[in-house]
């Protein structure tokens, strides 16, 4: 049984968004979109959920849900009717699968896309909060930490079509009149991160260390990633969604690096597990080297900072899970 | 009758591809791709093109043809089997026609060329060498000219999947060694360019004159674009394709801005009619206000310079247009 996270929420930001607006979470039962629905409806708007499943029913209890594929334009206008902000958190590859078919991707990521601007055009939809990928739209970087203007060479047909669906906000913004945002996210975790789903590193390691499986990685350990917690990231969307500024894409990370190999060492003393040793599994073409992202941006343009502590962090997604896979 | 251009061609480059490389010219019926299938041709190269349609028919006798469709995939393999060097100028919008359907724009263009992508993995092909748009890529410049490191936010969903496709290049070099090269062509007129479907403004516009009909011009005129000749994109495409280096995306332009206005009094004083007074109607969206393009990459890496100057580039279109369409 899911519990909520053990960290306090954050205290509310004056100048978000004003109780009562409404707001729909499409791909509000995932990862990221569980978080952001609670955060939303704790805050007093008129929150809507959309999409194919929830992963944790319980952790959505009392959220108003509507049910439909993210291509079944019908069901999507239905879900967009009369919002004021649209959360666009949809998306339904991962790096990997996304290279094995990279048409199917483009389909249901850009083509998908398309049509939402267009049904989000008709219902006049104040502002459009997208959720990219700050881990694979720049590629192998040239410098780190990764400012928001770094070149935009991704190696994987995800970050492709992540980029597309950036560059469609900024032409209906042209031609339209749709307002925007587009939060690159480095790696989120936390609790509602799917251990088995392959939606991150944080939550795989640990569920793979809680139930005694070999810890299992991709090359040698030393990639370094960026790891921002998921709370801190709903706080970022509410964040943007409110502000109103000439900057429309910002980096959301915490601006550290760590390598998998010190995330390993770092899980196994949360959870008191001392002596695990990782299992090296040839490294993959999709991975970047390194990954760190510049947050001055949205710091100093929203005020925003990643405030939950990396070890206290993993103490709450360790408490999560603990409940919710054993 | 179409006949070829009144300016002798370039001096053959040294460092070319060796005679008798087979070629296959995707698009070869078209505007660029006549001029391309016959400057490989004359170099002495294999070449094949394909398409749905010969523009000028005449100007592709005695090249080996594939009908077909862009979206055929069985047609496109058979096209590219045995291709040493493919070069890609396929895709059917335009800037206008883009934004009123950018779904099917970015199927005809994206989608496409990622088969086009796996069937050139399959085949070996050694380089693919795409025609990407300069005049759109970029969008709004910051500055001028523009480099080809400067950003790219399009303002039409042309540009958009333009974009994407260098993207999907860069990638499948990256994950599957399948070398390339992208030339951002500015704004291409010359011999070949069909004055009635909006292929370009300098043959509308000489056609119009020519035809004693009213010149229109989308906004004020004052809008400034780079128009590089035809024979001299042919001659670019042909030295990129043989360029070993480390760069693989070049613009290719005059380097020089000339307003929409200076290029109708050009026109006028080629064609000797003096006292044109054109017809403007309302600016279109889709309209970059400036586009120039830094050439100095393509120049320091492979030494390509356009040659051919523009008052006598507008002699030769002007020569070929009397006798093909009056």
């Amino acid at each position: 049984m899911p519990t909520p996270s053990a960290i306090p929420p954050a205290a509310r930001r004056t100048g978000g968004l004003p109780p009562g607006t409404s707001c729909v979470v499409l791909g509000g039962g995932g990862f990221i979109g569980t978080h952001l629905c609670r955060r939303l409806a704790a805050d007093g708007m008129r929150v809507l959920g959309f999409g194919r499943r929830q992963s944790f029913p319980e952790a959505l209890e009392g959220i108003t849900w509507l049910g439909g594929d993210f291509t079944d334009r019908a069901a999507l206008a239905r879900a967009v009717e009369g919002a004021e902000v649209v959360f666009h958190l949809l998306g339904g590859s991962t790096p990997e699968s996304a290279n094995i078919d990279p048409v199917a991707d483009l389909g249901a990521s850009a083509v998908a896309t398309l049509h939402l601007l267009e049904i989000c055009r008709a219902a006049a939809v104040r502002k459009l909060v997208f959720v990219s990928s700050g881990g694979t739209v720049y590629g192998i970087p040239r410098a780190t930490p990764i400012p928001e203007d770094a070149p935009t060479d991704p190696i994987s047909a995800y970050g492709i079509s992540k980029l597309a669906v950036e560059k469609y906000l900024y032409l209906y913004r042209h031609l339209h009149a749709l307002d925007y945002a587009v939060l690159r996210v480095a790696n989120p975790f936390g609790p509602y991160q799917s251990p088995t789903r392959r939606q991150g590193v944080v939550a795989a390691l640990m569920h793979r260390m809680m139930t005694a499986q070999p810890v299992e990685v991709w090359g040698d350990g030393q990639v370094v990633r960026d790891f921002v917690f998921v709370e801190d990231v709903a706080e970022a969307l509410v964040t943007v969604a409110a502000h109103d500024g000439p900057q429309r894409v910002f980096n959301v990370g915490s601006g550290e690096g760590r390598s998998v190999n010190a995330v390993i060492a770092d899980i196994a003393a949360v959870l008191e597990q001392p002596g695990i040793v990782p299992v090296h599994k040839p490294a993959r073409a999709t991975d970047v080297p390194v990954s760190i992202l510049d947050i001055r941006r949205i710091r100093e343009a929203t005020g925003w900072v990643p405030r939950t502590p990396w070890l206290a962090a993993l103490e709450a997604t360790a408490e999560w899970m603990r409940h919710s896979y054993r």
